[in-house]
């Protein structure tokens, strides 16, 4: 991996000379805000990385990139007010630090300086761009929607799992790839392999997360680990173990215990038991074969970064942090 | 007026035929629902009235015009949140009949779906189309933060209230005609003349409904008498009531009053003895003739719907209900 780090940084130093000081300052300073509390720009790095791909200049893709970080932005902004989460990577959140009506109102701008950003590509692209664009904002609207859902129903099925993370996470991978490879000069089925290599990457990355967040090693991944078996969140792992071992996962459901590791403990021994952790895992590469079978099938002629790409789906669904 | 009454009857139908039935239910409900309770959808039909009278068929705005009226009820989903309004339209609000995320997710969606509509336009316009409309976009929410942020400042000036409604309320009705105009073929300082009506005519119209509020026959407004003075709303007749006898305005100001009824008369004699009201009326006419002029600036062929714009806007300014 040479490329990704350096689009990363790319990315980072353009979102830093962007000026978000327009007035009224209680609309803008909560995007500049939001914006400088970092994340790993892995989805705008994307775009250039499939621009490039296919013989086009990064630059081609950096501002409709930099509208897919805006918009993940904004949806982070949105998603903690209904979450009612008062910390985003460290610091508070927006409606924490402003209040509930600036976050809604700056986040509503963000959305639309997102379609700014997005817009800036050549007239000839921007009908299939926007399209793409769009069509992804609204699933991931969808998929918000569907995991507040989830939260009061017991009989979630896996396919209802996927096609939740698919929409509330992977479609915005797949988004900013093929936006990326359009601009690069992609035809539209080439862009489309790109489209599902961002996919199925971003679905086989949910389930490692999933995995981590119950396996994980705590001092790697950096939180106390059992957090979505303490929250009763339905993951994949939950939704096998149910599957696999019924009579376990009742009992284990109606159990009480002493302390929350205990509960951790018990769950996750479950969870080996019945075979979820092993079904999960098997998943998670499946998802990650399948990615790469996509990205082998476009066009795209930088071979080497290709090859970093493979690597870099790879690393998404195998880290340990 | 023949042709406007039809064009909005063209946008009732077209709005009725459109599906907002996908799934989570939770997401499209309020959309059909807020949609459903009606509105004059006057900014769509002045976008088909814009488009016929460059001579472009009707039909070829009815898209995005679309956009426009999903753009208008977006913002008043979430601007009922920020209001904590209950009714709208005599209907229970979004967040009131679902909750506050919903509404809040909801509304979002529907800010994409808006897009959606706008980018069903030739490709050949798509950039313009689009720039006019993110650009509105942003400075409507521009508009709502200022708004927000007199409610706790005393000395809100004439310039910053006249900006704050354009924001709020004239760049919609400028950008449902600019779009239109660009749909029916128009050239861009053409269409740019038909934004500048839409601006004008826009403001003269405002300053009509803070003048109902305070003077309107409540059999035909629909409703009790002075509700702006009661909320102690800075409305161009109160700056003005101000700037004209600063000491009467300070006077009644720090007076209590037996009833509401008892207030609002105070109120709205002192608007006339200052000349506050007289003003006002000044300023409405005064932009109604600006209109009027950006209207006969603009090319358009068809000089019967050109009469028509001209007495609609005349109408917006001068109406009793």
């Amino acid at each position: 991996m040479e490329r990704i780090p350096a689009y990363v940084q790319e990315v980072e130093n353009s979102l830093s000379a962007q000026k978000f000081d327009d007035q009224p300052a209680e609309l803008y300073e909560p995007m500049a805000y939001i914006l400088s509390l970092g994340g790993k720009r892995l989805r705008p790095a994307l775009s250039l990385a499939a621009c490039e791909l296919f013989g086009g200049e990064a630059q081609k893709a950096l501002m409709p990139a930099l509208g897919v970080e805006v918009f993940h932005n904004f949806s982070l902004v949105h998603d903690d007010i209904m979450d009612e989460a008062d910390i985003r990577r460290g610091q508070a959140t927006v409606h924490k630090k402003w209040n509930r009506d600036i976050a809604i109102l700056s986040g509503d701008a963000m959305l639309v300086k997102a379609y700014q950003y997005i817009a800036q590509v050549d007239a000839t692209i921007l009908p299939a761009v926007l399209a793409c664009f769009s069509q992804t904002a609204l699933e991931i609207c969808e998929g918000q929607q569907r995991d507040m859902n989830f939260e009061s129903r017991e009989d979630v099925s896996q396919a209802e799992y996927i096609e939740m993370i698919r929409q509330k996470t992977a479609v915005l991978l797949g988004a900013a790839l093929k936006i990326g490879a359009l601009c690069g000069g992609a035809d539209e089925k080439s862009a489309d392999s790109l489209y599902q290599f961002g996919i199925d990457a971003g679905l086989s990355f949910q389930i490692q997360d999933d995995l981590l967040d119950a396996y994980g090693d705590p001092k790697k991944v950096g939180k106390k680990p059992g957090g979505d078996i303490l929250q009763d969140k339905k993951t994949l792992l939950m939704i096998y173990t149910k599957e696999l071992d019924p009579l376990g996962f009742k009992s284990l459901n109606q159990s009480t215990f002493v302390n929350e590791e205990s509960k951790v403990e018990a769950w996750c021994d479950l969870m080996i038991k019945s075979g979820a952790k092993a079904k999960a895992e098997a998943e998670r590469d499946r998802l990650l074969q399948s990615a790469l079978s996509a990205l082998e099938a476009a066009q795209g002629e930088n071979q080497g970064l290709k090859k970093e790409l493979a690597a870099f789906a790879q690393w998404l669904s195998h880290r340990d942090r």
